[in-house]
Formats: structure tokens, sequence, C-alpha cells
């Protein structure tokens, strides 16, 4: 996962399909104002609990967002000249929960069921599904709407050979003890993970995990 | 706060100082591929409890991307078809934690402590704020840094006349108690709120809320 190379920008194109920018205008008590924006997918996560392992089951990608948080400071314009020694890509490897976009119209909780099945690799029938809180995944730049949902999954559930994403995806599959779990909500953490990853480890270790 | 009037959208400037655009290009193993994201700021924000009133110290602000992100799929594509009777502004009035951006040299903390002051009215030394965890704010399309940190504070920190934010900043501040706040955490619970927002709250009334 972490042999990435070749690393450079360039123009966001017109037409990209994942990317809209704009700026919204708008008068606000009597005030003109305006909030440059974009338009993001929605999408669904889900916390997912392997019961026969007694474990949290998480994905881990590179993404390149991360990366050029990390690098922006340092590297030129179009950053070929990243120091790839002082800037590893695994440094943008991120721990985050089992999730995807709502890219076509069939309900959340069947994209929920098929993301768990393409980056996970259990195939849980929908009525597993539980939803549990819905939230803007960006209140700044994109307000997108996120559903979280929670599944318990057992090694039966397991798929052979799926999971780690579909087509060009490249995903690792992490499972995570309840101990690893907690150390991870401990004050001090540097975590390369969203916040929504955050909310719900924590949702899980305070609402569903097996007491011990 | 919600006379929000005269919507639309139009191109996003070249040199807009908020969203940079561009598409991120790399190859992973062996294979190229890209990615369209944005340079955002990093952030921080600030769980804050008001022990004199026993109250989480929260804001509310018109957040354009929430709206955008509730219209659009019916808005017309330059916004001025919006149904206002519809979509009320108020559908996009979000609640959060205090927060702001990284725009200037100074230590994070230093930032929180003037976002406390500036958004909620607390005049409160830096040393009393506490660093608590960090994560991507976003991993998708952005890869900003957000550090969060934890204050107490009483009413005797309050400044007169301060609080609601600086320049065209329109904030409301909101006091909620314990047991709103743990409401909100409820399954079922469908929020006009950043997942920052829920692992800050969460956080608190696991570790630091006085107990019942």
């Amino acid at each position: 996962m972490n042999d990435i190379s070749n690393i450079y920008y360039g123009r966001l194109p017109e037409d990209s399909p994942y990317v809209k920018p704009f700026r919204f205008y708008y008068t606000q008590n009597g005030k003109e104002k305006s909030w440059d924006l974009l338009k993001v997918h929605d999408s669904v996560s889900v916390v997912i609990f392997n019961t026969t392992r007694q474990k949290l089951v998480l994905v881990k990608q590179f993404r390149p967002a991360v990366y050029h948080g990390l690098v922006s400071e340092e590297a030129g314009a179009d950053g070929r000249s990243i120091d790839m020694k002082k800037y590893p890509p695994s440094l943008a490897v991120t721990l985050e929960l089992c999730a995807g976009i709502v890219d076509k119209p069939i309900p959340l909780a069947e994209i929920a069921r098929e993301e768990v099945l393409e980056e996970c690799g259990y195939d849980v029938p929908v009525e597993r599904l539980e939803q549990i809180i819905s939230y803007r995944s960006g209140v700044g730049t994109s307000g997108a709407l996120q559903v979280m949902f929670y599944v318990e999954v057992t090694d039966q559930d397991k798929v052979e050979a799926a999971g780690g994403g579909v087509g060009d995806e490249i995903i690792e599959v992490v499972e995570l003890s309840l101990a690893e779990a907690s150390k991870l909500m401990e004050k001090g953490s540097v975590l390369t993970s969203p916040p929504a990853f955050l909310f719900g480890v924590l949702w899980f270790l305070t609402n569903r995990a097996p007491k011990a």
C-alpha cells in the first residue's frame, strides 16, 4: 500500500466528478456575504464489530488529501519537489471506519452493506445494519450528509477473496481489540483519522462493547 | 441569524483564499492514479464546560456549505431557483464546538484561547486550555489537521459584550445541559453538526462530565 511514487499536482479539471468548487453568495441580516465551498457526495460509515474475534473491523488506506495536508507547507506549487524521505507516504495512511459515498439511488443501508462486503469482506443481510446517527461530514467547505451504521459480524460472514476494495481501491482491513481501541481515544492521541472514526469508536465503546 | 436571502452561486475565483482545489497525481503499486482535493486551513476546536452553570458552551451559525448540501439536489445550477419556503435557511444553522482556523503563526492553544473569547465571550488564560486529541478534519477531499482542546470556564470568566464572533461573523452562543447533550448522542439522532462535535461532546460526557 505504501509504494507511492511520482507525486505531482495539477489544475482541477472543470469536469471533476468528485470536487465541484464554487462561490456561494447570500445576504445575512442585510449584509452581502459569500462563502467558498464545494459539492461532495453524501456518504455512509459503518462501525463493524466481529463478535467471534471480539475485534473492531476498520480500514486503512493512503489518503492523497492527508498527504497533501502534511507536505503542502514545504512542497513546491506543483508538488514535484517533495522530500519523500522526510515525508514517507505511510504518514498519510489513515485508520478509518468502513465507509463509502452515496452514488446510486438505493437505500443507505444497502450502500452500507455493499461497503462492508467490498472493503472488509463480510457479507451480511441488510437487516443486520442498524442506523445510529446522522450528521454533516463537513460544515466549512462541504456540507454533505453522512449516516453512521453499526453491524455485528462473525467469522462465518467472511467471504473468501472479498474485501480490500473494488476496482482501483487499495484498502487494508485492520482489526482492533477493545483495549487497542480504548487506547486511541486517550488524551494526547495524535491520529491520522477523521473525527467520524473517533466518534464511531467511542460510541461503540460506550454503548455496545462487551464489558470487561 | 436566520434572515438569509438573495442566494446564488457563481464560479470559484482563481484567487480564493479559502478553497484551493487541484488534482493530485501519484503512482501506487505501479498504477497511475489521481485524486481531486483542496487545500483548507488547519484548525482548532474547543470543548467548553461552564462549571458555574454546569452547561456545555457551544456555537450555532448559518453554514452555506450545509445549506447547499440540502438544496443542491433541487436547486438550479446557479441556485437562484431555491424554494426558500421549502428550504428555510434555519435548516442549515449548525450546532458545533467553538472552533477556528489556524491563520497565524502562534501556538495552537493561543488560537483556541482567542476563539473561546471571540466566539463565546470567555476570557481564560492559555494555561487552562488542555489539549485532548488531534485528527484529520477531512480525509476525502481535504486533509487538514484539527486539534481539540478542553477548557472549563466560570461565569466570572465572561466578558461583557464579547462573543458572537468578530467582523462579519454571526455566531450564536448556546448552552446545553448534560441531559440535553446526552440526548443528542442517542441512537436515531439527526444532527446538523459535524462529527468533531459528536466526538467532543461524547468525550466530555465519558471523561469529564460530573457524575449525576
